[in-house]
Parts: structure tokens; sequence; C-alpha cells
């Protein structure tokens, strides 16, 4: 099968999945309410509940079994200064989350995630670490993407072999067995390829949709709005066309994780996005298969003014706002904390007859969620 | 040591204490800033970290051994059809927490803590439940409070006594070595009682804090409104005398948190609140010793318009937006899910040395926190 030929049968597959499952959602439903709680007064822990028995059709479904599957690239567009970082970073952090030195390292122990990391299209060689702590796929497209602002950031050819690749890993960790997917990323200059695909996808402004990234100063962030603005220019990339967008001003590693994504939800395994990277890859991924973002679940809201533009675009509301601007998976790590608080809820809790509580007093339940 | 002068010495410890300790955080920040990520980019994480080691003095301290006190009471004013549920359901709930059937039960599990039940003043028999799960403590202050429109909730010597029995349940709590406490409640009735309370405290109009608690109809609703009206024109409770506004229009449950909160922030554990009736005693406990709001942690902010308000009065930010209207404690269970995320962080992480990463490309460090 051509990477052409996986895309369009992953499409397919997300298209035949249709809406999300209102039979396991309305079970989901009726067991939240036979607890001892008033009804839906647990917010949004309830709702996500709900949400991942119609993501996967079963309303007793666990999530024990977890992935973060980190993706890395290089992005030729570093040159240009849009980073307060060398692109020498890249490789090191890999190192570094192979070595379980890294913050998605100790957020994913804490909620007994693995981590994958994928290779995409890493510049220069990953420093030796010894015996890894994490798995790393190594599949590197190419040694990071071209500079966006001289030509297409990779050719249409590569955008799709990154997405290809990115449904060969999806596949991978659902045969492994996980019941949950985080997905996050590592790329020096990658909130500048995330802005150029977010501006692409929405047809908003460059200013509109980049931000500082890892920290960039005043300078370095005009200088930023001013690439974004010559890259979008000079590729018109648009919505109707979204590997156009992967291809002109995206990056290695959001193709791998706009395949990840498919790949997870074809196989009705809720996936977690994590900041604004990840979102833009989630922005191309429901592009190629509406309904990818009914069966995503959009961790946390970012400082970038991009994810929030692109959250919203997608109808997703963010668990979390704790002012993140990481990346890694750090964000998607932190909301499976909160999917281990809605199971627990669901599955330990007392029901109102086995706990001999009354329930409301005559007053009809009112509207909620 | 009567109430009057256990209050007295408590609020002579919180004034001793002063402001967090400037050295502990510095060294917190340092370390934070030393590991293999942009200083400042896992946002309200490392502000908690930085906050926690201000609180205890210790940038190193540990918070493994972990209690949510809940206080639970019954309200006079429920009889005047404020809450959806009826009354007997505080002691059913009381029953639930014992024998591990609840929400708080199954979140507390979730982050290793225990859970204490203080009965304030539960107005009918808790019924058995055999070996209970949780710990009981049965210091009923009297069968539940006045109706507030009738006459004080209660007389300010039971206000006193209410707030001493806090202190003692505090102490208690801190001798058995928790180093983090979360503070929850149960009550049916007692988010009037808190709406009340808060209108007192900040001076605002009844309709401004005055939500629909469990889940009220309209009709409910604007009585509810009415009765809180109807109390705060009675009694005229002020912020200068915040006892006074306990005993007119507060709860049993409502004063042994103030004692609670005050006895855990005197002995430098932090505190984490979790919706409005525990906000509303931070509110009453911060105007008896000033510096007290500082040493808590807002969980979370919950539907309750009035919780957003006191929030604000008190300088609050809260780490969870979840719609929760539960109460019980379960929004303090999952801010410790975001201690464990913020100590796993600080103790968890490689360093830029350790790992052999670059920092910034020589960009100043932006602004940040």
């Amino acid at each position: 099968m051509t990477d052409r030929e996986a895309l369009r049968h992953v499409q397919d597959r997300i298209r035949a999945l249709g809406p999300l499952d209102d039979f396991a959602m309305a079970a989901a439903t009726a067991r939240l309410d036979a607890l001892t709680k008033p009804p839906g007064s647990l917010g949004r822990l309830e709702a996500l509940v709900v949400q991942l028995a119609g993501i996967t059709g079963d309303p007793h479904a666990t999530f024990d079994r977890r992935t973060i599957v980190v993706a890395a690239a290089d992005h030729g567009v570093a040159g240009q200064g849009v980073s307060a970082y060398p692109a020498d970073v890249t490789p090191q952090m890999v190192a570094n989350f192979l070595a379980g030195g890294a913050a998605i390292n100790a957020l994913a122990a804490l909620v007994r995630a693995d981590v994958t990391v994928v290779d995409a299209g890493v510049a220069r060689p990953i420093p030796d670490v010894g015996t890894p702590v994490a798995r790393l796929v190594s599949v590197p497209i190419r040694a990071g993407t071209d500079d966006m602002t001289g030509g297409p950031a990779m050719s249409r050819d590569e955008a799709l072999r990154a997405v290809g690749i990115g449904l060969m890993v999806g596949s991978t960790v659902v045969a492994d067995g996980a019941e949950l997917i985080g997905v996050g990323e590592m790329g020096i200059g990658n909130t500048t390829a995330a802005s150029a695909v977010t501006a692409a996808m929405t047809g908003l402004p460059a200013e509109r949709v980049t931000g500082r990234g890892t920290g960039i100063d005043d300078e370095g962030h005009a200088r930023k709005i001013d690439v974004v603005s010559r890259a979008l220019g000079r590729h018109h990339p648009a919505p109707a066309d979204p590997i156009h967008v992967l291809a002109a001003v995206g990056g290695f590693e959001i193709g791998v994780l706009v395949g990840v994504l498919l790949g997870g939800v074809a196989a009705r395994v809720p996936v977690i996005l994590d900041g604004f990277i990840t979102g833009a890859a989630a922005l191309i991924a429901a592009a190629l298969a509406p309904g990818t973002e009914r069966r995503c679940i959009a961790a946390h809201r970012s400082v970038e003014p991009g994810h929030a533009v692109l959250l919203e675009r997608l109808g997703l509301r963010p668990l979390l706002e704790l002012d993140l601007r990481l990346g890694e998976g750090t964000g998607a790590a932190l909301a499976m904390g909160l999917v281990d608080a809605g199971i627990a809820i669901r599955d330990g809790m007392a029901t109102f007859d086995s706990a001999g509580v009354s329930g409301p007093a005559g007053v009809p339940d009112p509207g909620r969620r």
C-alpha cells in the first residue's frame, strides 16, 4: 500500500465510524446519574467519561494501557532566528526523552504511560544514552525540513510519507494494546510551522496566530510573524488541500502526528492532544478526515495565541488552562490524570440505591451538560 | 484554653509567620530553572511548586502524607426549600463517606489521600455502615443550625466552639503527619449559608453571590436569593466581625473548616480549598488571620457565582475549571494530582548540565511568572 493509499484507507475507515456512539454515551450517562451525587455535578469530568464511551463505543472501557507518542524533527526555518534555542537542542532533548530526564518522562510516569519517541527527521545525530527508558522509532524522512520562506518545507511526497509513517506508528501503538494515546512533539522552530499551518487552515493573518514559542523576545517575535507572513505569501496554502499545507509550511513531526491521530481515531482509541503543535496536526487531520476532532480530547490551552484559535475551530474545549508552553506531550499526560479521575468516579462510587441515599426532593432535574 | 483563647493563639501564630518564605521560593525557582525545559514553560505547575516552597519554608518538601477533611452539618435554613435535596441526605452522605462509596472516596484514593469526616452538627443519626473506610470525628455542636431568616444560625459561643473544634481537628491531622490538607464539606442547605457569608464579607448583594447549589430550579433559586437577602437584612453581618458573620448566617461545618484552615496554615501545611463553601470558610479565616489566604491553594472555580467573587477577593487563582458543583473536597483531591505533577517535575527531571542540553541561544530570558 502506498502512503496515498494508506491515507485513503484511513479516511474511509473514519468516515465509516460516523458520529460518536449514542448508545454507549447514554449508558455512560445513566451510570453517572445513578451514582451518589447530584446529576452532572462533576461537570466536565462527567462529560469526559461520556465522550470516552462515545469514542470507544464501550461505556465500561478502561484506559490502563496508555502511550504518549512524541514526534521530533527539525525545521529549516529555525535558521531564520525564530526560536530562543539553537537547533542542537532537538537531538539533545530526544536523547533526554530516551534517558528519562525530560518533563514528559516525569509526567508520563506519574500517569503510568509509556513514552514512544519518533525521530521523524532530526537534523543532527541523537547522542547515545546507553539503555533507553523510552522506545525510539527511528524513521527520519530527512535531516530536517527546508526553510519555508525559501521554498516548500517538504515535497508533497514527503508530506504523504510523514503521514504514512504516522499511520504505521499509530497502528503499532494500537496493536501493542494502547487504550489511550497522548501526542506530543519536540522540534526547535516548530511553533513557527504550527503558526503557519494554523494561519493557512483558518485564513487568519500571521499576527493573530504567532506567539513567543518557548520564550523569544520582542524582536524575535516580530521576525517570526514576518517569517510566517512571507511563507504564506509565497505558498498560498489553503484548507482545501491539507497535504499542500503540510508540505508548504508544516514539519515532519507534524505530518507524523497527523498520521498517529488518524490511526488512533480510526481504531476508536481516544487521542489526547497536547498543545499548539499537536493542535495544528489535528487541524490537518480533521480536514483530511472530518469527525476526527470529535474523537480527540484537548488536554489544555497553552499561552500560544494560535492554540486558542485552532481549538475553537476544532470545536474542542480544553480540560486544563495552566499556562503551559512546553509541549512534549506534557499537557496530554496531565489530562490522563483527569481520565483516571473520571473513570474512578464511574467505577468506584456507590449508587443511590446501593448506598441508601435519597434523590432530589421532587424537584425536576434541571437542565445540564 | 477556651475556644476564644485558642483562636487568639492561632491568630498570633499566623501573624508571626509573616509572608511566604522568600529563600525557599528562590531555591525552588532556581531548581525549576535548571531543569531541561525553557524557564517557566510549565506555567502554573511551576508557580504551584514555588508557592509550596514558600508555605512550607522547604524547597524540597514532599507531600506524600495527605488528608482531606470533610466537615458535615445541617442547616435550619434548609427548611425554607433552598435545596434540591431533602435534609435526610446529609447523614446518608456521611454514611456513604464512611462506607467509601462517595465521589470523594474515589478521588481521594486516586491521589492516595486519607479522608477524615467531621460531624460538626448533622441533625439526624448517621446510618451504621459497619467498619468504616474513613475516619469519623464526631463532635456535633448541635443537631443543625437554626434558620438564619428567623434568628442567628448559631450563638456567638457556638461559632467560637465550631472554630475551636476545627483547630483541634487541624492540629490532630498535622500531628498525625499530614503534609498537605484538603478541605471539603457536606450539608444540605450549605450553599445558602456560603452565599450569605460571601455577601456579608464582600458587601455584594445576594443576587450576585447566590447560585443553584446542587441543582435547584428557577423558582427555588429566586426563593434562595430572597432567603439570603432577608437574613442579611435581619442580622447586618459585617466583615469587621467575622465571628458574628459565622454565627448569624454561617454553619457548623463552615466554622469547623475555618478552624481547620487556621490550624493547618499556622503549622505551615499547605491547605487546598475545594469549592464555594470552603471558600466562604477561607473568607472568614483570612479576616480572622490575614495572610491565611497566601497559604491556601484554590483547587478550582465552581459554577457557583459567589465562588468566583470570593476567590478574587482572596486573591486566589484556581488551578482547575471543570464546572464542578459537588463539594465533598472533590476539587481539592483533583488538585492534589497537580501537586503530584509539580513535585514529579521538581524531583524527577534532569538538569541542563546533567543531560548535556544547550540553553537559550544568547537570547535574554524573557520575563515570566
